[in-house]
C-alpha cells in the first residue's frame, strides 16, 4: 500500500467529520421517533412503543451489519454487478481495514433503523411484540436495502449515478429518500394497518370517529424538534462528501450545495407547518399544536427527495402542497375508517410520494449537475419539467414511485397477511383494552405515586423469579 | 467564473462544517426553550407555550427568508451602504447560487427564531395566540434584524467591523449577542409583561406573592441542559469561520479562540449556577434546583457578549456577578409586583445588560485583535477599562445598551400598547383560569388515563367537523 | 513566535472541529444521565437527583479548571515528570494563550463531570445533599484526575503512551475509559451504596425484594438514547486528533479508525441490548424495555476500553458477554441485598471491568499501532492474547483493573465511612419516606393540577422570605 498524500488525508478527515456527525444527527431521529410515538399513543401503550424504537436500533444494527449493508451496497465492479440486489461485504468482510470509510456504513445504518420506526407508528397500540420483531427484521434487513440498492448504489436500475445506463437517460433523483425511506416505511405501515384494522373503539357503531388522543403533547413537541434536528443530518448529510478533489468552474465543491440543502429543507418544513396552522385553524376553530408538528414533518418528508436540486423558493412550494396532501389524506383516512395512530401512512407515504413528483417538476439543471456529476463540465442532464428539463427525470420519478409501492406491497403485504392468518399479528381485545404495557411488558410506564399501579402484579412475578 | 483552487475548497469545506453544525446546535436551543417554558408554566397552559415555540421557528423561517435577512445583512458595498438597516437579498435573491455561503444564512436564522422565544416567556399564560403571532412576526422580522445590522454587519453604526468608521474608535463588542439577542428579547418581554400585568392570582389583596410554580421540573432541567448544549453553537460558532487564509504571528487562525470561547462560556455559566446554589440556599433554606438552572442560564447570557475576548478567569468573574444580578432583579420584581413567568426580562434583559458592561471592563487586547482583525499585525484596538484599554470600548458598550433599550422600547412598547387597547392582547379572566390549552388549543397537553379530560369537548367538535 | 503555515492552520482547524463537537456530545451525556436517573427513581426524589446532575456539571467545571486538569495532565517535560499525579496548569495558568488547544480541556472536562454522575445513581434516594457536594467535589477533583494521569497522560505509570517506560512493554489500553471513567464511578458507587445500606423498604423482613420501580419510563428511554448519542463523542472522540501530519503506509491518518470505532461501539451496545431482550424474556416472561436500555448501556461501557483496537465482529463478542455480566451481577446484588437504584455499580463497575479484560483478549496489532503509534512504521506492540499478542497487554489490563479498584477503595471508602460516622451521609427515615424533594428541595418536581401538592409549605416559606 502506498503512502497517501497529506492532501488525501486532509480530504478524508474533513469528509469523515462531516459524514460521522451527520450520522449522529440521523441517529437522533430514532430518539425523536420514540418520543413522538410515545406521546401520540395512550399512556397504557407507551412502554410498548418505546421498546419498538429501541429494538429497531439494536436489531437493525445487527441485521444491517450482517446482510442489509451487503444487499444495499455490496455491488462489485464489472460484469458481476446486479441492478436489483447487492451481494458483497456481508458482516463487513472483504473491506480494506486500514483505509475503509466506516462513516459511510454508520450513516447508512442510521437510515436503515429509521424505516421500521415509521411503520411501527401505523400499527401502534394493537400489535403483538413477537410480530413486531419479525416484520422489523424483514423490513430493515431485506425490503429496505433492496430499494436502497436500486436508487443509491452505482449499480441500481433506478440510480442517477448508474455507471452503465441511466433510466430514461436520467435515473430517478431521490436524494435523501422521500421514496427510499419514507414511502417504503409508509406503504409498509399502510398494509400493516389495513390488515390489522382500526383500534378497538376508534369508530363507533355509526361509523363516527371516536377521539383517541395521545397521552402527552410535550413528548410530541420534543420528538418533532428532535426529528427536525436530525433532518439536518439526513438531508445535507446525504451528499456523503463535502470536500472534493477537483473543483471546477461549475463546481465549487459540495460545500455550497450542502448549506443550500439545509436552508431548502428548513423552508419546506416551516411552510408546511405554517399552512397547517392556518388551515387547521379554519377547519377546527382552534390553533392545534400537534397538527402543526405533523405538518412540519410532512414538509420535511416531501423535500427529502429534491432538497439538493431545487432553489430555496421551490422549498416553499414543496412545503405548501405537502401540508394540503397531509390534511387531505387525513380527512380521507377518517372517511374510509382507516386508523393509523401516528398518521404515518398518510405522512410518510403521502408526502413522500408528493416529494418524488415535486422533484420531477422543480429540479434545476445546475444543481442536478452539481449533486450528481461533480467535477465534470459540459454535462447535460434531464431536470424538472417546469424548469424546462423535459420528461426524462419526471418519468423516472413516476417509475420509482410505482416500483416502490409495488415492491413493498408484494413483500410486506403477504408478510402481514400470513402473520394475521397465523393469529400472531394482533393482540386480543382484552389485552388491547388493558394496554400492551401491562399485558406484555411487565407494567406501566408511569408511577407518579407509590403503590398505585397495576405494575405490581408484574413486579411480584419478577421478584419471585429473582428470589427463587 | 474561475476555477477555484483546492486550497480554497478545503477552507470552504472546513468553515461550512463548522458553521452548519454550530447552526444546528443553536437550533436545539429552540427545543430547549420549548421544554424550559413548558415545564415552568402550569399544566393547563403547556400546549400553548409549546405551540408558540414551534410557531417562532416556522414563522421565523419565512419572515427571515423573505426580509429579515435582508434588513440585517443586505448591505451593498460602496456609497449605498446604510448604517441603520439593510436592503438587499430579499428572499435570497441576487445571491450567487453556485458559491454562496448558505450556512451563514442558516446560522443567522437560528439566532433570529430564538429572540421571540425569549419574549414569549415573559408574557406566558395570559396572551391571546393571535397577538402572539403579530408580535412574533414584528419582533423577529423587523425589530431584531435592525439591531443585528447595527452590530454585526460591516455597515452598522455600532459595529466593531465597520469598514469606514468605528464608534469611539472601537465599536461595540457584542460577540454572540448579550445585547443583540438577549437584551432585545428581554426588553420586549419587559414591556409585554408590564402592559399585560400579572397573572390572575399572582399577588393577593395584601400585595403578597402567591406561589405559581411550573408543572414539571424535569422539563425545566431538560430545557436547561439543551440550552447549554446549544450555547456551544451560539458562542463559539459566532466566529463564523475557523480556517483563515493567512495565519500570522499574532493569529494562529481562529481555532484556538474558538476552543477558548467554549471554555470561557462554560466557566461563566457554571460559576453563576454555583453562586445561585449557595446564595439561594442561604436565602430560602433549601437547595433549589430550578433556581440553579436559571442561574446557569444567567451566566451564559452575560458571557455571550465578551466570550471571545476575555481570559478564562474573567469568565468566572462574569458568572459570579451575573448570579447576583439575577437574584437581585428577581427580588426587585416581586417587590414591584412584576410578574414574568419565566423571569425572562430579569434573566435575558438584566444579565444581558451586565454582559455588555462586563465586556467593556475585561476585554483583553490580544483577543480583541484575534477576533476582529484576523491576519493583520501591529493593530491597536481599544479594549477593557480594567485591562488598561481606555474608555473607547466601554463607551461604545454603554451606547449599545442605551440604543437597544431605546429602540426596542419605541417599537415593541407601542405595539403591545395598541394590541392592549384593541382588546386583543390578553385573554379573559375566565379563559385564564380555565387555561389556554382548553380555551384556544383544543384540549390539554396530558391525558394519563382515558376519558378523564376536558379535551373531549374539543374532540367532539373536531369529530363532527371531520365527519360532516 | 513564528508565522504558522497554512497547512498547520488547516490541520488545527480540522482537529478543533472534531474534538470540540465530540466534547459537546460527551456533555449531552450529562443530560442523558439526568433523565435516566430521574426516570429511575420515585417521583418524590426526582428533583434531588436532577439537581445532583446539574451540580456535577457546575462544580466539576470549577474544580476541574482550578486543579483537576492540573492533576490529570499537568506533567512537565523532563525529570520533573511524575507518574502518579500532575502539577501544572492550575487554573489554566502557564498555557500559551494564542495557540492553546482549549478543545482538549473542554473534552476532558466533559469526561470529568460524568464520573460523579455515575456514582450519584448508586446512592440515590437516600443521601444528604451536603454529603453529595463533598463526595462529588473530592471524586471529580482528585480521585478521578489521578487515574486519568496514570492512563492518559504521557507520564502515567500505566499509560500506553508513556514516553520513557511502558508497563510490561505495553501499558494498559483503556482508550475511552471503561476503567478510568466507568470503573472509577462504579466502585465509588459500590462503596457509597454499601455504607449507606438499602433504601427503606427495599427488602422485607423475610429478605425478599420489594419492587421499587422508577416513576417514568419515558425519561429512562430518553436518557438512554441521549447517552447513546453522547457515546459517539466519548469513544470516537477519544482519538483526540483526526488529521495527522505524516501519513504513512501503515497509517492513513486517524479518520478510518475513528469511523470504525463508532461502528464497533454501536455493534457492542446493540448486541448487549438484544441479548438482554431475549435473556430477560426467558427469565421474566415479558419483554422488558428498561432492562434492554440498561443492557445497551452495559455494552457501551464494556467496549469503551477497546473500541479503537478491535474488529467490528469483536464488538459483537464484547456486547454479548457484557449483557450476561450485567444480568448476573443484578441477580447477585438482589441475593446479597445490595441496593443500587440505578444498577450503577453493576453496570459501570461490572461491565467496565469486563471491558478491560476484553481488550486484553481481542486487541488487534494493526489497530493498536494505528491508535498508539501514529506515523511510525515497523513498530511491534503487545496486543490481545487471543489475537496472538502475548501476555504483556493482558497483564497491564489486569494491573489497571486492580489498581483502580484499590485506589478508589482506599480514597472513597474512607470518605463515605467518615461522612457516615459523622451522621451527615444519609437522610432520616422520615425524610426518606417523605422524599428528598419535599424535605430538602422546596417541593415536588411535578404539579399536574394546581393546589394539590405539598410544595405549598415550602412556597409559603419562600414567599414570606421574599416579602419580608
Amino acid at each position: 500500500m502506498a503512502v497517501v498524500s497529506w492532501e488525501q488525508t486532509v480530504e478524508d478527515s474533513i469528509n469523515t467529520i462531516y459524514l460521522l456527525f451527520s450520522a449522529y444527527l440521523v441517529f437522533v431521529m430514532q430518539l425523536g421517533f420514540a418520543m413522538l410515538c410515545a406521546g401520540s399513543v395512550r399512556a397504557k401503550n407507551a412502554m410498548n412503543i418505546m421498546l419498538t424504537n429501541v429494538v429497531d436500533a439494536v436489531v437493525g444494527s445487527l441485521s444491517f451489519y450482517l446482510f442489509g449493508f451487503a444487499f444495499a451496497f455490496g455491488g462489485s465492479a464489472g460484469s458481476n454487478s446486479n441492478p436489483f440486489i447487492g451481494s458483497n461485504y456481508f458482516a463487513l468482510s472483504n473491506i480494506p481495514d486500514a483505509a475503509y470509510d466506516y462513516s459511510f456504513f454508520l450513516f447508512q445504518w442510521a437510515f436503515a433503523i429509521a424505516v421500521a420506526g415509521i411503520t411501527s407508528g401505523s400499527i401502534a397500540e394493537r400489535t403483538q411484540f413477537g410480530a413486531y420483531l419479525v416484520f422489523s427484521f424483514f423490513l430493515s434487513g431485506f425490503v429496505y436495502p433492496v430499494v436502497v440498492h436500486w436508487l443509491w448504489s452505482t449499480h441500481g436500475w433506478l440510480s442517477p449515478s448508474n455507471s452503465t445506463r441511466l433510466l430514461f437517460g436520467s435515473g430517478a433523483i431521490d436524494f435523501a429518500g422521500s421514496g427510499v425511506v419514507h414511502l417504503v416505511g409508509g406503504i409498509a405501515g399502510l398494509w400493516g394497518s389495513l390488515i390489522e384494522g382500526p383500534r378497538v373503539g376508534r369508530f363507533n357503531a355509526f361509523g363516527q370517529t371516536v377521539p383517541m388522543r395521545g397521552h402527552n403533547a410535550t413528548l410530541v413537541v420534543l420528538g418533532t424538534f428532535l426529528l427536525w434536528f436530525g433532518w439536518f443530518g439526513f438531508n445535507p448529510g446525504s451528499f456523503g462528501k463535502i470536500a472534493v478533489a477537483y473543483p471546477s468552474t461549475t463546481n465549487q465543491g459540495n460545500w455550497t450545495g450542502i448549506g443550500r440543502t439545509a436552508v431548502v429543507t428548513t423552508l419546506s418544513g416551516s411552510t408546511a407547518g405554517l399552512v397547517t396552522l392556518f388551515g387547521r385553524r379554519l377547519w377546527l376553530g382552534h390553533w392545534n399544536a400537534l397538527d402543526v408538528c405533523n405538518g412540519v414533518l410532512g414538509g420535511f418528508v416531501a423535500i427529502t427527495s429534491g432538497c439538493s436540486v431545487v432553489e430555496p423558493w421551490a422549498g416553499v412550494v414543496c412545503g405548501f402542497f405537502a401540508a394540503w396532501v397531509l390534511i387531505g389524506l387525513n380527512i380521507l383516512a377518517l372517511k374510509l375508517q382507516f386508523d393509523d395512530p401516528l398518521e404515518a401512512a398518510q405522512l410518510h407515504g403521502g408526502c413522500g410520494a408528493w416529494g418524488l413528483i415535486f422533484t420531477g417538476l422543480f429540479a434545476k439543471e445546475e444543481f442536478v449537475i452539481q449533486a450528481y456529476d461533480s467535477g465534470a463540465s459540459g454535462v447535460v442532464r434531464s431536470h424538472g419539467v417546469l424548469m424546462g428539463g423535459g420528461w426524462g427525470l419526471f418519468g423516472a420519478q413516476v417509475v420509482e414511485l410505482l416500483a416502490i409501492v409495488g415492491w413493498v406491497s408484494v413483500t410486506m403485504g403477504p408478510l402481514f397477511f400470513v402473520l394475521h392468518k397465523l393469529g400472531i399479528l394482533r393482540i386480543s381485545v382484552d389485552e388491547e383494552i388493558a394496554g400492551l404495557d401491562i399485558s406484555s411488558h411487565g407494567g406501566y410506564a408511569y408511577a407518579q405515586t407509590e403503590g398505585n399501579s397495576g405494575r405490581f402484579y408484574a413486579d411480584y412475578i419478577r421478584m419471585q423469579n429473582e428470589q427463587s
